[in-house]
């Protein structure tokens, strides 16, 4: 390997080893064989030509955010860690565009936008890198507005795991040139290739932005109400939903004092008038449907902390339950189907006994349930996991998915298995097609 | 076939099959062996294994709208016409969601759901099917807000080659599980399989509409400011671009007086206060631009008869130049190129000697030259060859597509291939897996 790379970015140091062996996720470490700094696409296309040759594993890590597993190497081998291609490589204003290379982050991107005027909105709570974003297909809390990873990404170069170096797309707005490969890498999440730039849109930041968040009596009204938003047109740029236990634990945890309560947050984005006009007649519309108290946040500062109370629920518990882990669960069902299933849910973590929060992307129909459990208890375990797959069947009977935007990884790919039943024969023969000696992030997708 | 489907359903009928032998593109019209009308996926799949078993070709068939030549049975066959699977099969209005068969059109939609106060955006001009528009991943006008096809496409039922009856999405607004194959199988212009079912996004109707036409100087300044009016943020919902040769046309040929120069086509689709603020704000960029006569149509009648003049001007050219051919160019660039390239064609086409029109989704990065020819005349076809050749490899230089929303087709093959050199050989490897010995609309979009 330290004839391909520099020696200096070739390492096999114990502790290195051991900090990519894990993310975020709740899933069994694995320590790689060897973790690479690269520095570009040429670079990664001969490590990949010396892996596939000898058949070893190669795992792309970004900023080890992923709460699926996608950057343990759970076969060992190569870990690329891509903390050394960061750079913003070109910023179209006029097009609005940006290409960047994969290991930079989202509010980084964000730094370099700003003297443009620009701003990349997904927004999945975490400082992710764009790379890791792209190959997970994330979203989170703007994509009712904007839309997820995949509607952004117009173009990859990916190195593909015989080296070969390819651009997926181009730089028009739409193309109906053949099969979308584009969209096809896009949340492949390391199985296919290796993404080496990222050509993104970008969107003007918007002249007026204006946050609230408003209670109800229980979540299914808050739900309702948040479809009936969703019914009027109005171009919500942010609509969270966040369950009472959950708001109870935010403000043990922060210096906040929100009605405890089931609470939707809200943010409306775009010009003076249609910010203003927007606001006021959801609030209306919540209040028809039993909202209790509305609170508007005008300024920047209140606006932030109302988003971190949001974005720090998942830290918020995990300081609330020191010790113990934390699953995720990430379901997407059709709008009329989420407030079922939130009810569902909660029901089924008090029934099987594992405590946690339920919060959701109410203006995408998804939502997540956090499950504490201690790790070292085998029995603790198998609850969480009951109630994850109770939460998956309940989403696939109503025709939702497994998983609105962490990705499969390795916790969801036995409900992949479910879900796509009927397309996994393509899935797995488009891997064994780009990837036939199973090099590329083995164990993630498909079992 | 007749064992297959019913005596009345399957023709041999020479009339019949000239009628299917050509679509509304200059390409050269072959007659399909037999035309098959199927009433059911089931029906489909019986058809598809007795065609794949015997290696005989088979073509979907809807309006008969294309203009790259994806309906013409190049290797004969069967073509399946969907004139018996128009039923809207199911309604959610609550979900934005719509479940339709592949030969329902866009106006028969629209009217099934405007009781429910929804529309289907995507309006490529002609009334195609719903199967085609995702067959070849249409849009038109409307993109700029509202998205393309691929877009909408939220569950595809598809029926394989061997004749295997597969989903492939569900009914959640977001999923990140597995490879995206919905968005692989939108624009594959029946290559990879039927569509026998399609579930769509729709949107609540507006409630407030406003348009406006706008005059310039000249093309660039038209295009200049229809890219402030973008870098605005200011939520336009159509943009289309009119040369002064083409207003000439229309004015020829319906009863409209409308000033002969080039012309920006505006739609603003919202709030009554956004809408408003929206118009103004436009109407003063764009003035500031060089924008000279700004007229605005609020009510419903002169908004049609307005979108009616630029829908309508490829009629008003074929019209105007009896018994000639049309040969559409679809490239889209970034925006930033966008006005040299249509200076670029405008010049070309006078260079060479080619009349014709220059007409746009500006908001896209979108145009399309009308090149009329005389089709017996061989000379006259190289020229309109020669002309699209070069305004291709514009686009391409300038990181462009061949093809913004009319698909590759007959047409665009060759460019295809120039286009995406790099990843041409994974879509062949795709369409050999799925479709092993190409009886699929053989002779598009990979020659």
């Amino acid at each position: 390997m330290q004839k391909i790379t520099s020696e200096k970015r070739a390492t096999q140091n114990e502790t290195v080893l051991w900090q990519h062996s894990h993310d975020e996720s709740y899933h069994h470490p694995v320590s790689p064989d060897v973790v690479v700094y690269p520095i570009s696409s040429d670079e990664i296309s001969s490590i990949l030509k010396f892996a596939n040759e000898n058949k070893i594993p190669v795992v792309p890590y970004g900023a080890g955010s992923s709460l699926e597993g996608h950057c343990i190497p759970v076969k060992g081998g190569i870990t690329l860690n891509f903390q050394e291609m960061t750079e913003v490589l070109e910023i179209r204003p006029d097009d609005f565009l940006v290409k960047v290379q994969p290991g930079v982050t989202r509010t980084q991107l964000n730094l370099a936008l700003k003297k443009f005027g620009l701003f990349f909105p997904v927004d999945p709570g975490a400082d992710a890198t764009i790379g890791g974003m792209a190959a997970t297909n994330a979203s989170g809390t703007t994509s009712v507005k904007y839309g997820i990873m995949r509607d952004q990404v117009r173009n990859l170069q990916v190195v593909l795991a015989d080296g070969q170096i390819i651009q997926t797309g181009g730089m028009a707005a739409k193309s109906s040139a053949g099969y979308h490969l584009t969209s096809m890498f896009v949340g492949s999440e390391g199985t296919l290739g290796i993404f080496t730039e990222i050509t993104l849109k970008v969107y003007g930041i918007p002249e007026a932005v204006l946050a609230a968040r408003c209670t109800f009596p229980s979540v299914q009204t808050a739900v309702e109400a948040a479809s009936a938003v969703l019914g009027s047109g109005t171009g919500i740029a942010r609509m969270e939903l966040v369950d009472e236990r959950s708001i109870v634990q935010v403000n043990h945890n922060s210096d906040t004092a929100y009605t405890e309560a089931p609470t939707l947050f809200l943010e409306f984005q775009g010009n003076p008038a249609s910010v203003t006009y927007e606001a006021s007649l959801t609030k209306e519309l919540l209040e028809s449907f039993g909202g209790l108290e509305w609170v508007e946040e005008h300024d920047s500062k209140a606006r932030a902390k109302l988003w971190e109370a949001r974005h720090h629920l998942a830290y918020a518990f995990k300081h609330g339950y020191p010790g113990k882990s934390m699953m995720f669960t990430d379901v997407c069902l059709p709008l009329s189907e989420l407030s079922g299933a939130i009810v569902h849910a909660r029901e089924t973590m008090d029934e099987v006994g594992v405590p946690g929060a339920v919060l959701g992307h109410v203006g995408d129909g998804n939502f997540h349930a956090i499950l504490m459990y201690d790790g070292s208890i085998l029995e603790e375990r198998e609850k969480a996991d009951l109630v994850n797959a109770r939460i998956v069947d309940y989403a696939l009977q109503k025709g939702g998915t497994c998983t609105g935007e962490h990705g499969v990884g390795i916790g969801k790919a036995k409900y992949l298995a479910k879900e796509h039943a009927d397309t996994l024969p393509i899935m797995l023969a488009i891997k064994k097609q780009l990837d036939p000696n199973d090099i590329l992030n083995p164990g993630k997708i498909i079992l």
